[in-house]
């Protein structure tokens, strides 16, 4: 793996201590000539450097005195409470979600997108398809029997053997044998379900959590346990604890333990261990959905929850729809002891992937170019969470809370006064502005004052106008309904 | 549609003169001045259609006398028998398929393959890689961001609007909105019986039919009703009747119209209009499984049974792995009165298939090569199968039987004095030749003395040793037997 450029080692490092508050708001940068000296450094690679520390809005020039630390506005924002863990709701046959989940897109098919927060997705030039499709045209030339010929069972192929590569830096010791493509990680999780639960089972989830993983469990009729979640450390263990030991057909627990959907969230590794503990303790499997780590603002992501697995018990489920190019639908997984199982249902279920885009997918992570493209990414998505969490800060009613998470694609916001973020959805679709709205994250009320703004587009004219819209819409009910209590 | 170059239509109606028996084994072809005379064609056609002839096996060449319709050997195997229909064995939860196919897939995995009859699929060059690769080739770099850009929901493509346009040719007026697009026919399968029908519920299928279907059922907790079905017409639309009457929880019927899987029955119009029919009365899914309709040897397939379809009660699914690209995992699914569970379901399961296969895929549907390729696959395909059954009429022990049916990749065989076909397997494996024992493709034991040869693969001189090694070791199994006996 190659290693960042100098100039953005150094950035990252003065970032932290922004971040740290050993520089705030209003100090002035060391000066080119002491970042020079005190680094090491080219005038031009200290140029360089506080010119990306600028670009991404950390600080500011002022003329001829140098560069100072800008105060984000979005530090005026409040965090999140935590929420409180000691009370796990009733496990219910979840049969809601879809009547939801349809409802919402019913509604928004009436009308044309004029600005879509509502998705969790990139926007298409942050992803490497220009290098993707060289890569592909090279393998139609050199490979045209890809597409003639059934992959064989159990055949190996690039995808396969970078996915276990790339495990070892995140502590999982997989051969490429153990990993099994598959569509998405939508179809991983799918697999993983049905491999360890029966319908009518219960399953332990986050609260709130993506209403994918709800409608999952839902089609396959299984009951979601939604279990307390931080918006900082993710899933309660304690909350889990006590559900585990209350209710006894809990089958399976699904985490995400990196930059949770929606909140946020990132698992400290103390948890991710108890929680491995605790599974097996409650002979409960774990499934680990790895959709976003790699989205982490870090050059190398934490270790996975299943690199503390020692029994199997873990299933580990990822994709590289959100980080490598949203046009291919490939994920995979790694099943543990459910690893035959797995395979059988998958095979039932769709066969195996087409090999062509395995193949360009693969190689492509085989290059060094792959952790280049995510460290940009990374970059690209920073500012643009940036800049919408200034936005929500400037234009939505005071009383709102944000969740500022540590990477990804989106952010979670707390509207002030119960107010509802279904009507806000009403008033904004009307403009052709779409948002997901908190209710479609959980099957109980308690986020129906939250909404989800996808960052992954970059903050334009209009995108910026759609959010400040976004803030008027949400005051002007916040109005409403403070007049009318 | 192009139409067939003349010499092969007037090919056609000699080879459907040999058939009907108006020309018998022994008998001259007219002339080639005859043949000039009465069809009003040119000396050059007049050859091309006896040269056709002769590579195909039909006739052969004797020194300045003319050419003769050969004797085929396959004429001298003797046909299956009808089934009785007035048996329908109980419904019952298959548990055992996974356990006799992991078998039989890890009995395979210690021998390396050396001839492969085994699979029902087409050798990589019958299929238009070339043609394909250059239409992906094209896409790529018109149309980068199919790479980079997720499906939006309901997107329609060249895939669905082609799909629609072909069923016109059936009978089937549909909408591409009405199709959904999935990995494989299996997927569309898989959608169709999870939206019809729930674990614990009774399915009839065909007996016997593909163990894949027999493989998804069990995954999915259903439990599969078999009901005898016939070499020549295929599902028996008595016995059906009998069962709907028996058995009240019988959810749905799928069924395999053309070609049937391993039989190769067709099922005349009549039956399939009784088909609907019957299931709407009875208030019984139809599924529709049309994989193999486009290897029937005719220009145009006929009817689907969706075509008399008025209520929605039919669910027709099918695919282009066998017919167009194996390296692709396309099919389609079009499930009348279930469309928006289907649609839902599909999006819980796998999400949106990639885009640019199926761009390339209905592109290349879209053009009229795509007929010319389908006539020479199963041209093709009916030389092979012709070989294939030459190859069985002389080497198998006597007394085996054959449905020799009118288009597709196998060939379905019956050994004499009920041979247990595992034996033929595991002797055969012992040498590296794969074959597929009957009792993969039933609940039952009934057809444990049978064995299905795929014909994909051209007749090569390994192949046809390949065969005659296997009629030399089921003779040898049938004179033991009968020595034992
Ligand atoms: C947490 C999480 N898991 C899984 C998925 C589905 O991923 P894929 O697109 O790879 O199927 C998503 C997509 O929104 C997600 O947010
Ligand atoms: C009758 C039948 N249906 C469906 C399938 C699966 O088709 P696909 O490869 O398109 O998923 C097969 C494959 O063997 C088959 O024979």
């Amino acid at each position: 793996m190659d290693s960042p450029p100098l100039y953005r080692k150094l950035a990252t490092h003065y970032i932290d201590a922004i971040g740290a508050g050993s520089l705030k708001p209003g100090d002035r940068l060391p000066s080119l000539r002491s970042l020079m000296r005190m680094h090491d450094i080219s005038l031009s690679t200290a140029l360089q450097l506080c010119r990306a520390m600028e670009s991404e809005g950390w600080v500011e020039a002022r003329d001829r005195s140098g560069y100072f630390v800008k105060r984000p506005r979005r530090l005026a924002i409040a965090a999140m409470e935590e929420p409180a863990t000691h009370v796990a709701p009733d496990p219910a046959q979840y049969v809601g979600i879809h009547a939801k989940v349809s409802d919402f897109v019913a509604r928004r098919r009436q009308h044309e997108v004029r600005i879509d927060f509502s998705t969790a997705r990139g926007s298409p030039e942050l992803y490497p398809g220009e290098a993707l499709r060289a890569i592909m045209m090279r393998l139609l030339r050199q490979k045209p029997a890809l597409l003639t010929t059934a992959a064989p069972s159990r055949s190996l192929n690039p995808l396969r053997e970078a996915a276990a590569r790339r495990g070892l830096r995140v502590g999982m010791t997989l051969s490429p044998d153990e990993v099994l493509t598959t569509n998405g990680c939508i179809e991983a999780l799918n697999l993983a379900l049905r491999a360890v639960a029966q319908p009518g089972d219960t399953v332990a989830v986050e609260s709130p959590t993506f209403y994918g993983l709800l409608q999952v469990l839902e089609s396959l009729g299984m009951r979601a346990l939604e279990i307390p979640t931080s918006p900082q450390t993710g899933l309660s263990i304690e909350a889990l604890e006590m559900a585990l030991d209350a209710y006894d057909n809990i089958k399976a627990v699904v985490t995400v333990p990196h930059l949770q959907n929606p909140l946020g969230s990132v698992m400290p590794d103390a948890h991710k261990e108890r929680l491995v503990a605790l599974c097996e303790q409650h002979d409960v499997a774990l499934i680990e959905d790895d959709t976003y780590s790699e989205l982490l603002d870090m050059d190398t992501p934490p270790r996975a929850i299943k690199s503390w697995d020692r029994t199997g018990n873990v299933i580990h489920c990822a994709s590289l729809h959100k980080i490598l190019a949203p046009g291919l639908r490939l994920g995979w997984i790694s099943a543990g002891r459910w690893h035959s199982r797995v395979e059988m249902l998958k095979y039932t279920q769709t066969r195996s992937n087409e090999e062509l885009s395995q193949w360009a997918a693969g190689e492509y992570m085989n290059t060094g170019a792959f952790d280049r493209h995510l460290r940009r990414l990374r970059d690209h998505l920073r500012q643009q969470r940036e800049q919408a969490a200034d936005a929500i800060a400037a234009h939505f009613p005071s009383g709102t809370r944000l969740n500022y998470p540590p990477g990804g694609l989106q952010l979670w916001v707390e509207l002030p006064d119960h107010l509802p973020s279904m009507t806000v959805f009403d008033l904004a679709l009307r403009e052709n502005i779409f948002i997901a709205p908190g209710t479609l994250f959980s099957n109980s009320s308690r986020f129906d004052h939250y909404l989800r703004l996808n960052c992954g587009w970059p903050i334009t004219e209009t995108i910026e106008a759609g959010l400040r819209r976004l803030g008027e819409i949400a005051s002007e009910c916040a109005a409403l309904q403070r007049k009318a209590a």
